[in-house]
């Protein structure tokens, strides 16, 4: 059984490096929507934290070995469902990003931790959740 | 470009008639993953929030009428990334259930929006969120 998806748009930005989480990250960039898709952009706000969707398209291949993983920023070992490795049995990573400017299809955003070409899967509202910022 | 994931296990719960949202779910039920990947469980504790990704098996195909949504509990319309609708460009879903106990390979949870058969694609910790209990 498999699960087929296609990138609604890509990650832009200049940074070469991004932080290993959008929590500690101040990176600016764009992400530039399909065009058949900005209706869909129509009702986000400037300032406001969206939910993003993406594709750990370049994160080695996960196998067996990776089921227990030590983050480089930790000192202990972590399960892969309890950690936010990019390698994992579904490639899927999830970032909060702060919406700095809407143009079109192109939403300009504050929070990288995706590189540039990183491809998008999906846009959701924080709908139930906010930052915690403690 | 097509992107192909598989499930890594599957919703299970006796409830025929989910909430719409996770956030005013009380709804009980498991998550039972594939056996291979119990170890990545391994460090999921009882009490705990987890974000689940998941597929939405049973939404009817996305087309571009419904860039503009108005969302069933709601008197305005929105645009398909502001809402939580599972009829999307990629039908993915995003929740936050509340862990009330994991026997090896399964996870009991508490504030299911997925209906029993539900494809999982991944497990993830709260890193950085709160639920907005406001």
């Amino acid at each position: 059984m498999e699960i087929e998806f296609k990138p609604i748009g890509f990650v832009q930005t200049d940074v070469a490096t991004v932080p290993r989480h959008w929590s500690i990250s101040d990176v600016e960039g764009m992400i530039v929507i399909d065009k058949i898709y900005t209706d869909g952009l129509k009702y986000i706000k400037i300032g406001e934290n969206i939910i993003v969707i993406f594709h750990f398209h370049q994160s080695k291949e996960f196998d067996l070995h990776h089921l227990i993983q030590k983050p480089p920023h930790r000192n202990e070992k972590l399960g892969v469902f309890s950690s936010c490795s990019p390698v994992r049995p579904n490639p899927i990573g999830m970032s909060v990003l702060e919406v700095s400017g809407i143009e079109g299809n192109v939403i300009h955003v504050k929070g990288l931790d995706m590189v540039d070409g990183t491809p998008i899967l999906d846009i959701k509202p924080m709908a139930g959740l906010k930052r915690d910022s403690a």
